[in-house]
């Protein structure tokens, strides 16, 4: 039996490209990161990768004979052609169109079998999988500048049937939270009532951290801040600050919102948050924990939750892990 | 191969049983309704629905040993206890603790297979077969006094961690329509924020009409109508009242919003509508899809609408269906 796989991870600017002993999955044994040429119609993207697969595993003493398959992860949609094969499906953020990425891939490298899913169910499947999470059902949450997901049921990514499972950023929510109704009382340009990302992103609480310090008189550490990020925002949170802290509250408390809303679709067995938000860690976990048990149909509320552990390597991994 | 298949629908009131014939699962062969018998923490249920059995298939000319198996649906949550087997965990409905129903009804009946499952899950499961709709994701969403629903995949019932999945009508809303404030905004007695069915269920429209004919002035023939139910709601909104017409308008955009939520999570083939709100049939059913497409997030624009065609026997069919 072929011993490694290989993962891409195809990104608007760069793509990751690893090769796993299969053996162990949780770290590339050999890795790449090239930059994504998006002109002409990102006509050279997969021969790139092609010839940086074939770099790669001439300098590891690897056989293409070796290599049970390729993984492949797009940011945007995968769906089946008429004759059943995955097909990229108008990828905008790579200037294609409808596009064979598994025959031209397996053309171009040897490949025996070529895998191809959507970016975030990449990184679903590749939290899932290294987390041990083979049975059951987990949501992973990449919280971000938006909000993106990806489920995996008994080890295989969920697509759903426009390859829309997991995009759980654009759900509606209208938070109920004395906060919020403060900022916009006092004129604070807000929406009440928006996409889950809108208000429980890293851009999403930005945005209402600078509403806030605009309309509101409160002081707060927070008016002393240069760039007023998410980072920020957490951190004078921890650091004691009263207005950061209903901030995150009020943040927590959407996005809490939102998984009780997910685990009344799907009940999972676990959610794992990750994107760039999730450095927060502990802090952010528990009050989501807290705040997830007040709104969730009563039969969920001892799902568990846990922060995802790959990091930017969720998507290398989880296309590889397609193969398995 | 053995022919037949029994499957069981128990209520809190009555309990159908119904024998079918496996090449044709749309409607029993045999069948009996009998109550439920509550008294004495429901002993007598499974023994009662043990007796029937055996009278239907003396009856029938059918020996158990042509029976594959019984599937019972109970109104409760339905977990694996530590050995992997499918128990009861506390059915209230029922009077029932924690209870072995595969064991007993074995034992009592000399079936070789016994399938349980939740009510909900059988009834989405009985629809999704008998509508030909095995592959894929279906959600089944019943609209009675409350919202129910049940989600299958690939001809199976998902469960989901708890026991849970498909309990969407818990799901948080705040239905942003003119009707809803015009009613808060003149004293009405609704809430802007509650669980989807608090809105969109034959109780919740029920509750807004008799909210804005209280504090509203609209001339409307609903103030005519001795039994303001749900029916008489839509039944004037066919025939053109204004009012009525809105509170049509207020139900379908707060479910239409719903469903997009659920599309938002598992990005289903086909959504299927049951229930007793689902008589308003075309209707309701054109409205809903309009609703639901101003909210969905683009990629599951299309996603299908169907009603339900079992009406009350699509629990007992989908237990039966279980055992397929």
């Amino acid at each position: 039996m072929a011993a490694y796989l290989i993962g891409i991870d195809i990104g608007g600017t760069g793509t990751k490209i690893g090769v796993f002993d299969r053996s162990d999955m949780r770290r590339a044994k050999y890795r790449a990161d090239i930059p994504t040429r998006l002109e002409m119609d990102g006509v050279h993207i997969l021969p790139d990768i092609a010839e940086e697969i074939s770099l790669l595993l001439e300098e590891a003493g690897i056989e293409m004979k070796d290599v049970l398959g390729i993984g492949a992860g797009v940011p945007g949609p995968v769906i089946q052609d008429e004759n059943g094969c995955a097909v990229v499906n108008r990828c905008v953020n790579l200037n294609w169109d409808v596009k064979d990425v598994p025959g031209e891939l397996a053309e171009l490298t040897g490949a025996g079998r070529v895998a191809l899913l959507n970016d975030a169910n990449a990184a679903a499947l590749g939290e899932a999988v290294c987390g041990g999470e083979m049975d059951g059902t987990s949501v992973f949450v990449t919280i971000g500048t938006g909000v993106g997901g990806g489920i995996v049921t008994d080890g295989k990514a969920v697509t759903g049937a426009f390859g829309a499972a997991g995009e759980i950023g654009h759900m509606k929510v209208s938070p109920q939270h004395p906060l919020l109704d403060r900022i916009i009382s006092a004129g604070g340009d807000i929406d009440r009532y928006g996409d889950l990302e809108y208000f429980a992103s890293a851009s999403g609480i930005a945005r209402m951290a600078s509403e806030a310090l605009k309309v509101l008189s409160d002081d707060s550490s927070l008016r002393d801040i240069e760039v007023l990020d998410c980072k920020a925002v957490f951190d004078e949170a921890k650091a004691g600050d009263c207005l950061a802290d209903e901030l995150v509250s009020l943040f927590s408390d959407t996005l809490g919102t939102g998984l009780a809303a997910v685990a009344g679709v799907i009940d999972p067995d676990v959610f794992i948050i990750g994107g760039g938000v999730s450095a927060a860690g502990g802090f952010l976990l528990d009050r989501l924990v807290k705040d997830y048990r007040k709104t969730v149909f009563h039969a969920s509320r001892e799902t568990r939750f846990r922060l995802a552990s790959l990091g930017n390597d969720a998507g290398m991994t989880g296309a590889a892990c397609a193969l398995l």
